[in-house]
């Protein structure tokens, strides 16, 4: 099993982690095979476990697995298991190993009003108060999953309608949510009012399609339609009815920057715009910014080619390949003792010695997080002989936690969290190092600047600029014990 | 793995089977190992899956798996995950495979006031109705087992104690039920008010041990105590304090006459009597009802092998082993076409044909169901030679569906659930067929006879007196569809 | 898995254990699936590792694999990798792990003359001499069984002919061997001069069958032929001729009598006598030289029920299942500390307490080799409040290795090899103990008594007396070692 | 498991395949360890099975898997099943399933001699001829693999020591090897005398190490000493002696040039030169031979990067990510049968939609074999939206087998081998195609052209100019079958 992030990965132990990616098809006659495969496309935002729900129009079917899509949904057995024409599935980034199965998504419960699977995409902050109120009353949580909530919110809600039902539970709770919903009647998809976590919409024939990410929809063969918007609830029925409300009315969205940054794969649309169009701006604006004389643009793959492309071509300085990056990767070797300095970082890179020998280089990354690894790259390609490694970062200092549903150290890990720039310049050893700028950033993905009043984006791990109130903040590094009453530890 | 009943089966398909087998130990400081040992000696009421729960003063945990006891808890690693001095674990034999492994118990579930698990051996006999009542209430179920019923009735119970909880949600339940409830302030174990499935109870040092039937005392070192009367509903608490109660005031005990018969195994006391006992007693009543004039007695190894000694010592004919019992059957082969006759039933019992050659025999077996095993012993004996076949049974004609925690098959498909008494002995093809009686039955097993009153055992499965009212009969059979709203299915 | 011996275990520490089994058929439209299902009814003679051969008149095919018939040939999909009217196989008890997959047989070479299988039964006690000459000449060896030596000798043999190949092999051969041969032009069986180990010939419509024991043939419905005599070389063309040789002309046969007392199936015929019988007799023989006034005789099960049969019928006191056997063994459990004295032997014997209370009781074992496990047994009686317990053994004092083919352990662990009767009955805390004579056994097999200048039999774990030269006895306990030049350890 | 090349690789079905990698290492205290990161770093050279052999001074230990080397190597457990000082592995691209572990690398034997123990990349050529010599004077052969020839012509070498019985072997093989070799002396490297296959030296600490590339030097962390010279023979004692041999004398070299177009890692030195740099000149070799009027230069990731950026700086257009490969491949989908239009190339590649639309773009791959996917690849960019797509390739037309250990297609499906120029066009749909010429790619690697009468690389693809004769051509396709006698199929 390969636990790298696919398509801009540097090293998996120092990156922020999206944690899932959702996908949802109506009205297809092989719908579970349409979701395998655009699950597969969104591999990359969660690599752990993996879930498919189908309906038949009598009954639900859910399969599940830890690992990856192919491991779990390549087999025809595997795809007959989920007959109908409607399938939704889950990618996940699993934070614990102990929670196991019982977390992987699809979640489905018996309801009296019928079947309900949900996929989603998110972190609701406020789970932890929401599941002690239900617990008090005598809900029974087979899970340590926030998504849970939503269910039991749905249960018990006194509305008529799942319409209703779902939209009373979703203004109990706070956070961001994208999520695929399925029921006897039909699928709905639903984003939370800042649209925090992406969600788009497709058509593929006659069936309309569900993903977090336009690449989804690209390998199924799907078209693009638009995205679901922040706040807007789409219902989709059997007959091809396609009904968009909007209940909690407008509010400003707040898409989440770093999808440009590092999340979204480069082929992906995200808020309107190519995501390897806003890479490639940022370096050249990073090229503007923070200038540097070199022989070399060297991106550290895969994650920083985007961007070094544009650092490049902006700048006049030859893109090269000075770093060749392993497919194989995967597990911890056992290290032999001598020798094998940077063994562990040298499995994924190494240097293309040849190139960088004598030279003056320009490293491009995406970001900076523990920077752990940013060390031992610089290190690489000074024992290649490089004469001087000028590092530069296509995103700002990533100085706070995400609380949406991406996996990030906590803040005294956060290399921009203890360290200012001059601090963090020499703990990697780097003869210079520059992060481009908070407006840059804005700039590059097509905007003015950050608007200050009403930024445009999330961008709390740069600005630590919350959208929401963080309810259960105080015990969020450990998520499970922090949602749960005495927990049943289950193998 | 060995799907085989482990002391007195004839064969796999051709018997009925307990479903259960329960087993809890409070106060010892490896409870999960006694556990596991403990269920071993249980793994003839249940094959084809087992769990164990424990407790460690503060966090339950619980690990499952499909297969033998020994397939999941023979290694270090699989107690070590169990921590904590009360545990609790379940055999069980599995109707379906597709409801998994959600269905292994013990079933656990975070309540308000705590940590609840529970085992169960039994079964709900209106657990549909309960659960669509509590499923308009905005429950949500986990399994499709009946046992959760009991959990949901728990959780919202509105009395304060957790006694008086159990005493609540166990009011609403008929039919039969032994239980291994446990909870952080420690064990309770109860038993239906007709005690039909059997809980015995014993000491281990200061521990004290619940089992469905004394032979796992015995295995874990454990002195026989008593049983848990039928109504009775003890609590242990961590530091020893033992209280039993009586919620359900004093009723008839029906205990089932079955476990006598076939499912206990020989080494048990079952309802104050030695099983083997009962067992030769049986083959002695019926060496005096139904004499036979013969050079053999053979038994239907194992488990027509006590009632076997029992008539040949009354008889005074010689005990031989006329046939050989595998102890190496498990899955089903491929047969090759030429000269395989029989070879199914052979791989498991294989005529002694030196033995039988040129006999007359008679046949002991502990009862039939569907008789189409019985026809293919008759046929080998009589392919090997044997003169005369003549077939004792050791108890009567079963010809009623069990709905107590037995699987059955359909009435229409018992042997003696569409034909006569001749009618039968011309289907198996035997010389002469006999079943102890009735009165027999119950003078084996120490009384004078059946009080047709008011009989002293639940003996439903041979008179069709069920000693209950059967509230969800009507889709008894496939209990999966019955007890659920539209199901998702889980691989 | 299940590694007891399947019918007449006691203890699966505490047997001999035969090696090897053997199956061969030819003629057979699905020759692999009898051959499976006769591996299957000879599991008992090995239960590590099985493996199968077959011809389809162009190529061979092979599979092999590690644990039981069943747990390797069941399924459709692995018979269907053995096409062809031939197969051949082999279950093996195997000594060590370390070794393999390799010396999983059949073994199978291309040789010049086209492709040569074989399976064996038994062992060369001259192997390792044989393959260092071998080996100085070029030849590769790849696995370190003895088996092996045998294909070279055939592969370099100088005569034209497969059969006088392995003539010419056989000759600088010398132990124990029972081999069924596969080559292009059909199927060889060959037993040692003396016929030590057993091996019989059946038919199946037009096919030839070949077996370790009968019970084999009766499994996938052959009828028995007659035995493969001493020193005899039967060929079985595709065309249905039948050659017998005897290119070593006549040598007194000496046949293992431990197949009699142990080894064999009792539902098989062993150099044409009933085992059942030959075991009811030695019990009946054991039962007028070693009388005891007892209550009740006790089979130590599974092993000690013929004998104990025999003799209760001599003596007149009742047979009664003293002890109840579990069929579910398999592995070790962690032992909880506390209380479960024996609790090993408990999990596979229980004390069936209400019949030996109070009772002063005969058991009856098969044999005793290292003597623990009937110490074992002797102290759950008394635990059980047996008033006496008196001990008597169906085969004379075990005091001898075997070095044809069966597992013993060295003579200083041997009960009988470093203790007179009155040290072993202290041993074992009887209050007495006996054994059958070496005269008696021979004539509960129909002897007049031991011809001490001519035995009819192999006897030599009891006397010590060894039929042939044992050439590279000094290493014989770790075979392994012994065979092979500096060895290639695979995992 | 991830059947992708590693590095360069476009589509698994569509590319040359180098068929081995070695990796030996002598003197390192933990040796095991050392040879599993270096193989891990030859992964892109084979990825379907792996071996590795170690030697303790004693004992040979040997531990093969199928599957990648993280799969087989990476636990603690695997690698103490190795110990010793020196260890040797293969990497294998396995071209049957059924022939299965056997035939899986290094091969062992013990030999008169001692052990010996050998890993193989390359392909030799009269193989069949000899082993057909050996089985007719009795030697048995255990696997279906070219290599076993070699040890069991070094059994039968009269020569006295081992490097006169390697050199006796080799001088009657013809062919393509690069040997890694381990006898209880220590370890030997070979090349064949042209060199054909690539093998080099390098330094850890005291220990010597051989391998295919030295990128598994760098990871390592050993130095790169030299190359192992065509025709030298390498031998390295325990006590650090290392003495080189010409057994052959000089012959001219011809080492593989495709290991410059494709086979090898952009950061290894191959033949003294930068893989990396030799691929930058190809593209530019290519923009000066075939230029192209267009908006983009798109590489055909990954194998297509480097030419590309070469082609992109030549030209003066833009370098542009314009295809998106995913890291997640493996296995194929169930394809819904609705729009997936392509969607196993999509699944791999996926258009950058947003980047070529409306654009005239260049791409660039480093080879075409059969055609099919360039064909997709080019359809998927004029679905993307490109108004035009010109196709360069970075390596002269492929029209001709290999066969030195690479696994091509028959020349009946190479597309070059059926098609001129404007076919092959008209076939992959481009508006313009062209190859690098023969002399270009020369030139690239740093020679004046191509010398016609004696060329300085091995370039028969290209040209169909064979440096060897091929003895057992006749049946190369199906390996298997030709080199053996009727052959024994082992699951």
């Amino acid at each position: 099993m390969n636990f790298t992030h696919p398509f801009l990965d540097g090293d998996g132990d120092d990156k922020l982690h999206e944690e899932c990616g959702v996908f949802g098809i109506i009205g297809a006659p092989d719908a579970a095979a349409a979701c395998a495969l655009g699950l597969h496309a969104l591999q990359h935002r969660g690599q752990e476990a993996v879930g498919i729900t189908s309906f038949d129009g009598t009954e639900f079917f859910t399969r599940r697995g830890l690992g990856h899509v192919a491991d779990n949904f390549s087999s025809a057995e595997s795809i007959a298991e989920l007959p109908g024409q409607m399938a939704g599935g889950h990618v996940r980034y699993s934070t614990t190993g102990g929670s196991g199965m019982r977390n992987v998504q699809p979640l489905y419960a018996d309801l009296a009003s019928g079947g309900f699977a949900v996929a989603h995409n998110g972190n609701i902050s406020n789970a932890m108060q929401l599941k002690q109120e239900l617990v008090s009353k005598g809900a029974i949580f087979q899970s340590t999953s926030d998504t849970e909530v939503i269910i039991h919110l749905v249960a018990t809600s006194r509305y008529p309608t799942m319409l209703d039902k779902l939209t009373d539970a979703l203004r109990l709770v706070e956070g961001a949510y994208a999520l695929v919903v399925m029921t006897p009647r039909g699928m709905a998809a639903c984003r939370d009012p800042m649209g925090i976590r992406p969600l788009v919409m497709g058509k593929l024939g006659d069936a309309v399609v569900f993903a977090s990410e336009t690449v989804a929809l690209d390998v199924v063969g799907a078209e693009f339609t638009r995205q679901v918007e922040p706040g807007e609830f789409i219902e989709v029925d059997f007959d091809g009815t396609i009904r968009s409300h909007r209940p909690f009315g407008n509010t400003p969205a707040r898409p989440c920057i770093f999808e440009h940054v590092y999340f979204s794969r480069p082929d992906s649309i995200f808020n309107k715009r190519s995501v390897y169009e806003s890479r490639k701006n940022i370096g050249m604006e990073l090229a503007r910014e923070m200038p540097c004389d070199a022989d070399l643009v060297v991106p550290v793959p895969d994650s920083g080619v985007p961007a070094a492309i544009g650092y490049a071509q902006e700048s006049g300085i030859p893109f090269e390949l000075g770093i060749i990056r392993s497919h194989y990767v995967g597990r911890t070797f056992i290290q032999p003792s001598d020798g094998a300095r940077h063994a562990g970082v040298k499995r994924k890179h190494n240097a293309n010695r040849k190139i960088v020998e004598g030279k003056r280089i320009v490293l491009i990354d995406d970001s900076i997080v523990r920077g752990t690894t940013s060390l031992k790259i610089v290190q690489m390609m000074r024992d290649a002989g490089a004469k001087e490694v000028h590092f530069r970062v296509a995103s700002p200092p990533t100085g706070h936690g995400c609380y949406y549903g991406v996996d990030t150290p906590e803040r005294s890990k956060l290399l921009a969290g203890r360290m200012d720039l001059e601090a963090m310049r020499e703990f990697i050893q780097a003869d210079s190092l520059a992060f481009v700028s908070i407006d840059g950033l804005y700039r590059a993905v097509g905007l003015e600047g950050r608007d200050k009043a009403c930024p445009q984006y999330c961008d709390a791990c740069f600005t630590g600029e919350y959208p929401t109130p963080l309810t259960d903040l105080a015990g969020r590094k450990d998520k499970d014990a922090q949602l749960s009453l005495p927990v049943n530890k289950v193998a």
